[in-house]
């Protein structure tokens, strides 16, 4: 549990300067100023009961910078059968630092579990890894842009999908939805530029939303985020294996295992770290982009050949009027096209600098291919009259039609299918950054700050395979029905973004130039209504249709955000230090250093009930002095292990109580017997369970000592047998790891276990 | 881990004593006198270091003895949230007794957990309820010869099955067999009458070949009966399900999921304890004894109605010559009619005193009537000319031909099925039983010495409940393939049993009147012969038809069970105290009573390297001045529960050092900042892991201070944040559990966990 000094980044733009980028340190944020100061009172409080530290320092018996342990270059012997090499880097402070990670346990089956993970995800790679690599802009064109220019592949075809209901009528209002989409895009897009000047940090919605609006809207934004990157990986490899379907017509009969084993490669890949392959993943973006081209190319030459008159529509039977629902529906159906446009204003640090700069010009570049080609391929649906189709996916249907079914038709299924697994690909990397943020503001579980080993969030990147595959399993990898799930997230999070940036226009008034902040004011406030528009068509139109799965989950990922904060919150305050907590020592509650005579034993009581004042089941000792120790050492048999527990007891010079649990009068009288002929060193207690219950009793035992003296430290010291091969294990009593787990629950009860190595 | 005073019990007479009766203390043998010796020596060694006892007494902060807490009738609250009630007895010694037994953790699932269990279990039995049952003659005779009796319901018809093979000729030596039978039957009834008069205690075939006959021949035999246990389960279910198929058609189409409802139903009402259900269970055997003699009366009657001509047999095909080889294996198959005969011997202990004599009596009558059934049953196939058919079992062919369809018939089968569900019954008795002893001569896992709430060997019970289940439904419920398997285990157990009566015989020579002696010793030597032949002959004849598997299961369960010995007794050597270990103690390393003013402090170094002479990885440390405390507290974050732990730590007064694990070192810089702004009151490392890892650096680093001083016994000091809420726990870091787990392994590395609860 980290403190936390970000906290307060709700509502102004200080979000800005952390950014999105990962760093290892996220676990272990800085102390805030308020618990330096409380730090230092409480170290005040320290020194008058501790005494010198030199002396502490002079008393340990070993030197803790290893000096000369070991010796450089020296092959140690796996003695203790394990891990890592650490290195003493010498200098003033002394610097321990990690030479070779690796982390396994002895024995076969972790070193087998070893070389598995090693030969899936590579060596380990340093932290200082990080961020070394920085992309032209011409391999960070294709790699951020295959998301949004796949969506092509899939969004026209969902337009025309919705229309075909209102028949003939209804396929002609596709050039006008057409063309709001177009402007929406540039809307968007332009609004993301100034979202890039303003974030070049980056800028994500959720970093957006949540700096200018507070802390709902950015997690909504989060949500829709989330939403969407999980299904773009559902419908992107959905896509893809109907784009292939044609060419490889064996794979068609089983899209859900060839969907499974994809996903499957794209979570071994980026376990792997695949960021690296950046400039192999620039070719089926280029190829999506040259096939298109082809494809519109080709058959606008062909269009032109018989004066660009229509071809022959077949007349679709109509089933619904056209009415303003349904145009709605087919606009928020075909802004899925627009999926994947945010990617560039997340990654702003990635570009080689000046970073910000690079970023607008390739999300320039961006819009205008996607524009293009998303107009380019709705003209050529007009001229060749092809609607979609069960069996066909509509630019399959393009391609047929203009190329044949030669290797330029298969050229376009193949470039189709590669950059739509990029898109999947581009989630991969987007959705782990976001359950980052998440985590760092202390919405999610702090286990997603963990970078693997090689530098990629693992955790967020097996969630985000998780979700990916029951969905794609469960709707048994059709992308049709997933559509209405899918606008509703990403315009969710375009408006909450956009609107965050108005605000942060509106706040910037007399901190940037006033012409540029109203011209900014005005682009992003289009963007966010346009989009807001699109997301409310989306909801409204296909509420019952789907969408109400997406509202649901957003609802339910809103509060269980919140929930998780509150718990940190709670957690986080019952964490801080407070000085005020203790009152003063007395001079003879000192603890010394272990080296100084001390000057008087401690305080221990010698009656029963002398409860001090500062009895509470609270755990809120932060003082040395406040700590009043009492070693209960439950035995069963007098063995070496036995002894060992209390032998190890007994040399912390704390008081101490024995403790034996008896399951009949005769045997706890044998017991005594034995105690007896040892000696009688330490106190003992017996007790009797006629139930045989050996965990409930020493339980019950330690409850009523606490209510005896609630201002006691109990320490169990639990003797364990530990057979070196697993195996063994079952030949033992499991009674000490059941009592562990048991006394955990306990306030102001700590668990000592005591091993005993056998075999 | 307890000391084994009963380990020298092979190869004499001494377990007779010792028998098979169930003790709560087994787990906690007494310790032999050897060890109570270097008990003395060792106490004597603490007593120059430890000082006075009385001090150590005085300095107990609280009353072990609970004086007035809590008030008698006193309903404490749940602070505690937990588990069972203690109360003092008073007395000197003062003693304090469970009031009331039961073991559930706090939390809803825990208490719903409890519920179920006692609803299916019953309120737990104090173990003062052992043996308090004793059985009367009239009522042991069915309870315990159920499993005998009713095999004459499988025995005749697996004897028949093998004599067809060779068609009418092979018919014709049906009586010569069923006569060697009938002598062996009395032979072993005869046997088994001298092992309940030298066993008075029980002398099951496990306790009278070990100790006669030595190891080997006793696990043999052990694992012979356990073999045929499991079996019996199997087998008498899978007949009893036949048995009640003519008469419930629509059961026989479904004998599998019936079988396993049968088997848990056994496991459910065992493991509530039914033998107190005795009474009830006389009925089945009654009836089964009245329902035979019906058939056998009536079917006399019928054939003196025609001069006890046989009818006309039908001419069944020879596929096989009658050679020797046929016969044996006829007479091995016949011979499981003689399953369960040892039952009496295994539990004279629970018949009215005079025990053994009630035994015998008991015992001859049980074989007088087993004779006679098995002798009326066999008549009756010869004079009706009834033969093996696949559709319908022997005696339901029996049944029918003699007494219709009527009731009389579904009488006869009803109580065959009852019989053969309790003679299952009485497997589940014996099983846990031999497993006991086994685990109580430490050849089994020590886990089988428990007695479970209902003082049953609950464990024993679930692991033949497993084994049956495996094997019934593997055979898909057909008793015909099983009894090839069947008669090894039963004879072998049989032959040692009674060849160790032979050794014991003979070895009584001038303790037991010499008359006796001998006429127990041809009886126990004819004993053993013959059911060695038929043993051998089971063997040699079935071996290839599936004794295979039986012989396998007897040789793998010897070689586990001596493994088991094996470890154990390492585990025992390297448990037992050793005085001459540690080197006398000079006086400056005297370890005072905690309350008394300490003459100097602990030696601990101050440099590098310091290894004493007793510095090795061996965890022999016997007495508290051979034990050099380290505390190692690793600290990730200044705040309460890193606070806490260091608090603790240095509470103890023993050196510490505390440890960051640092990811980079920006950071590993602001945490000794922040150390020093605390005032640098105790010794710090930061040990850098560019590789994001923290066990393994951890780890190493411990590895290295161990190899600086292996004499030290280091203690890691574990903060860890323990939420209330299970579902909390995956908020928080799980790197405390991790690391527990990992050092476990570690030679002389304590773990100390203090734990931080919150919410």
């Amino acid at each position: 549990m980290a403190r936390r000094a970000d906290r307060a980044g709700d509502g102004d733009d200080d979000a800005a300067d952390v950014g999105g980028m990962p760093s290892p340190s996220a676990l272990l944020p800085p102390l805030d100023a308020e618990q330096v100061e409380v730090l230092r009172r409480v170290g005040r409080e320290w020194g008058r009961v501790t005494g010198d530290p030199a002396a502490w320092r002079r008393a340990l018996p070993v030197s803790p910078d290893l000096g000369g342990f070991p010796a450089p270059g020296e092959i140690r012997p796996a003695a203790l059968g394990r891990h890592v090499r650490i290195s003493s880097l010498g200098g003033e402070p002394s610097a321990i630092e990690l030479t070779e990670g690796d982390e396994a346990g002895p024995g076969r089956r972790a070193r087998a579990a070893r070389l598995l993970r090693r030969a899936v995800l590579g060596m380990p790679l340093r932290s200082s890894a990080i961020a070394r690599e920085r992309l032209r802009k011409r391999v960070a064109l294709p790699v951020l842009s295959a998301d949004a220019l796949s969506s092509v592949a899939y969004g026209p075809e969902a337009l025309l999908a919705v229309l075909l209901l209102a028949g003939v009528a209804g396929l002609g209002y596709t050039s006008p939805i057409a063309a709001v989409i177009v402007v929406l895009m540039v809307a968007v897009g332009l609004s993301y530029r100034q979202t890039i000047r303003a974030y070049p940090h980056g800028g994500g919605s959720y970093l957006v939303a949540s700096a200018n609006l507070g802390r709902t809207p950015g997690l909504l934004a989060a949500a829709g985020l989330m939403t969407d990157y999980v299904l773009t990986v559902s419908v992107s490899v959905a896509s893809g294996v109907a784009a292939i379907s044609p060419v490889f017509p064996k794979v068609a009969n089983s899209p859900v295992p060839l969907g499974v084993l994809v996903i499957l490669l794209l979570l071994a890949g980026n376990l792997r770290g695949v960021r690296q392959a950046g400039r192999l993943f620039a070719l089926p973006t280029y190829a999506f982009v040259l096939a298109m081209f082809l494809l519109v190319g080709v058959g606008l030459f062909q269009a032109a050949g018989h004066g660009f008159t229509p071809e022959a529509t077949p007349h679709p039977p109509a089933t619904e009027a056209v009415t303003l629902f349904l145009v709605l529906r087919a606009l928020a159906s075909g802004s899925t096209a627009m999926a994947g446009i945010e990617a560039i204003s997340n990654a702003v640090p990635i570009f080689q600098p000046p970073e910000w700069r690079n970023a607008r010009t390739t999300l320039t570049m961006m819009v205008s291919l996607l524009v293009v080609l998303f107009v380019g391929i709705i003209t050529l649906v007009h001229l060749t009259g092809v609607i979609p189709h069960h069996h066909e996916t509509l630019l399959s249907q393009l391609a047929h039609h203009v190329l044949g079914s030669g290797p330029a038709y298969v050229f376009v299924q193949l470039a189709t299918a590669s950059v739509l697994l990029l898109a999947a690909n581009t989630a991969y990397n987007d959705f782990p950054r976001v359950l980052f943020l998440l985590a760092r503001d202390w919405h999610a579980p702090r286990i997603f700050l963990r970078l693997g080993d090689r530098l990629a969030f693992s955790h967020g990147i097996i969630v985000l395979t998780v979700a990916a595959l029951v969905i794609f399993v469960a709707f048994g990898g059709r992308t049709a029905a997933l559509i209405p799930l899918y606008a509703v997230g990403v315009f969710l999070a375009f408006t909450l973004s956009q609107t965050g940036m108005v605000v942060h226009w509106h706040r910037a008034r007399g901190r940037v130039h006033d012409r540029h902040r109203r011209r900014s004011l005005l682009l992003n406030g289009t963007g966010a209504v346009l989009a807001g528009i699109v997301f409310v068509a989306a909801v409204v139109t296909k509420f019952l249709a789907g969408a109400w799965v997406a509202v649901f989950t957003i609802g339910g990922f809103l509060l269980l955000a919140k929930r998780v904060r509150r718990h940190y919150d709670r957690v986080g305050e019952a964490l801080r230090l407070r000085p005020h907590a203790f009152d003063l020592p007395t001079a003879g509650s000192q603890v010394p250093a272990p080296e100084a005579e001390p000057e008087t034993g401690p305080e221990t009581g010698t009656g029963t009930g002398q409860a001090t004042e500062t009895a509470t089941d609270a755990e809120t000792e932060e003082a040395p002095e406040q700590i009043h120790h009492l070693s209960v050492v439950p035995v069963a048999v007098l063995d070496l292990a036995g002894m060992r527990a209390l032998a190890y007891a007994a040399a912390l010079r704390q008081p101490v109580l024995a403790l034996h649990i008896s399951p009949s009068d005769e045997e706890a009288e044998r017991f005594r017997e034995n105690w007896r002929e040892w000696g009688d060193h330490l106190p003992l207690e017996v007790v009797v369970t006629p139930y045989r219950a050996i965990v409930a009793p020493l339980i019950d035992y330690l409850e009523v000592l606490h209510r005896q003296r609630p201002d006691l430290t109990m320490t169990v010291i639990l003797p364990e047998i530990v057979p070196r091969r697993r195996r063994h294990r079952l030949l033992h009593s499991r009674v000490a790891g059941r009592l562990r787990r048991a006394l955990r629950t306990l306030p102001k009860i700590v668990v000592t276990t005591v091993p005993f190595h056998v075999e």
